[in-house]
């Protein structure tokens, strides 16, 4: 631990030293080396990309859940093909990226013969950043558009309560020299984003989310107990809700208010999530690329950015520079990790 | 053609009559009557549903479009299974739903057998509302998540020129009493709204679109020559982005500012259209929709609404008491009428 960089309460890391540290951890909990690296592997991927609120801050709560029994640190996951192209997976309450990542190995080889697959997981944990599977399976040549449900934590349009999950989506296209990944949340905000500025005693801009009366609130305290606003008002609405009853749906899994085991440690995980694989030359679109980031920038704008871009610059910088993490959260799990020695 | 209601300008007609018209002008621009009942049946169902501007609004251009040589009114598209599971369809510059719904009949028992099948069609006209064809497939008892591109009309976020289609998606899962069917685009509003307001003299609001010079306006006019925003801001523009890169490259059809034949009469169309088709049994979701239903109203609402349930309830209301149709199309309708008889 070492070097740090701006305010010296941020600690910069070496990657190699967070992983040691998250490995020893999922090893003290119980959870096999080829697991662990898989599980170590997304939430390090989430810190470098510059999404901490799916990076280190989940590892606790992942540690508990097996603890408590919810989790299950040695599934991987039962695949069925039910149908030629159709993989349906129970998860088995193993971690969320050990059965995916062992899901996406069995229906990638698939979906190059058939010319395209499907993968419906149920009973599986948080699966964390979609955009970490997109980059996999496009970077391994196969288009993807991977689906997650959650807790319901979004309103819909017209509504007042929370009664519809973020609902991420990711979309992954193979290219060169880098494939396209783009990965967003049907939700205007995280619920993670809203944490943060209550944390820091920030107000949150109206429009992002009502409080637990239905009320439009600046208030992120009081919004963390109501519901966050669709993305785009009726459209992220319509398309939020789609993507929980084709996701859910196809699981069999919980939908709207049952659903339960992302946010908590105490219940079983019973959201559902779903990769649709299409291995398909495609056309090239670097030249379309560089004629967006090449356009002229609205005001108010230095310039039009690629999804998916800031985060990869970021990751490369790190793997050189080390990681600015949280000084309170490397803290508790440096004490974690006394505990587990 | 008959009994006005509200303003005595606007007529209301039975379904019947303006499906005789319509079936006429095709039929006497060479469209065969199997193919032109495939037409007719979107264009009317638009009308139907409220959405004027995919309806009886795209005729003329569709017969001119005829007239010119850059659609062929007997092609109904190639269809190759390039994959087990993956159909490719050369449209022969066929009308959209005479090629999307013959790929779809094709498509169809194969995603029964396979549990799914996707289809790309490049080379094709436009498909109008991407709703009617979710509609018919999920009634059919298969999910489906449909897309098509079109011309550059929208933004990137960050940018001023209009470099990306309007991009929509529409999914329709199957369900009791009645399937799940949305349907939206990623830009913030139609193109076609814009020309509403411009028609009417009115002001659009601001953060819609920006005109010519890549400057925010309110004047509908100005708006005409410039770009629509993407829904959401970074959200949209990282969605419809994502669409056009998957649904374009898959087809080996235009991109961005290439793209051209569904706004005008003279250009060959090379758009492309995506239709992921799954075929498996869901979790029933009208316990979860009525929930929704029946949840508190945010202040300014009247109630949670479903999407694409207003839609379909005008269509019965308007299936009895007629439809309403704009008063100078009508009669333009009926003026290529005479010229064609």
């Amino acid at each position: 631990m070492g070097y740090p960089i701006g305010s010296d309460l941020v600690p910069v890391l070496k990657q190699s030293e967070i992983e040691q540290v998250v490995l020893a951890l999922l090893a003290g909990a119980g959870v096999p080396r080829d697991q662990s690296r898989l599980q170590c592997d997304l939430l390090v991927d989430a810190e470098m990309r510059g999404l901490p609120s799916h990076g280190l801050l989940r590892l606790p709560r992942i540690i508990e859940r097996i603890a408590n029994g919810v989790t299950d640190p040695n599934a991987r996951g039962d695949c069925d093909w039910v149908s030629p192209a159709f993989l349906r997976v129970d998860g088995k309450r193993g971690l969320g990226p050990v059965v995916a990542l062992n899901a996406l190995d069995a229906a990638m080889p698939r979906a190059r013969e058939m010319g395209t697959a499907v993968v419906s997981i149920a009973n599986s944990n948080h699966i964390g950043s979609l955009g970490f599977y997109a980059e996999c399976v496009a970077n391994a040549g196969q288009s993807v558009i991977a689906f997650s449900t959650s807790e319901a934590l979004v309103h819909p349009w017209g509504g007042r309560r929370a009664l519809i999950g973020t609902n991420p989506i990711a979309i992954g296209v193979p290219g060169a020299p880098e494939p396209f990944v783009m990965d967003t949340a049907t939700s205007v905000v995280s619920m993670g984003k809203i944490h943060d500025h209550a944390a820091r005693g920030e107000a949150i801009p109206a429009g992002w989310a009502l409080d637990a009366d239905g009320v439009v609130t600046e208030d992120a305290e009081r919004a963390k107990q109501g519901a966050i606003a669709p993305v785009g008002g009726a459209k992220g609405y319509a398309l939020g809700l789609a993507f929980e009853l084709l996701v859910s749906g196809l699981a069999g899994a919980s939908i709207g208010r049952d659903v339960k085991g992302t946010l908590d440690s105490t219940e079983v995980a019973n959201k559902a999530d779903l990769f649709i694989l299409i291995d398909q030359p495609l056309a090239a679109f670097d030249a379309y690329l560089d004629e967006l980031r090449n356009s002229p920038p609205a005001d108010g704008f230095s310039g039009v950015r690629i999804p998916g871009e800031r985060g990869r610059a970021l990751r490369a910088e790190r793997r050189q520079g080390g990681v600015p993490v949280d000084e309170g959260l490397w803290a508790q799990l440096l004490r974690l990790q006394q505990e587990v020695v």
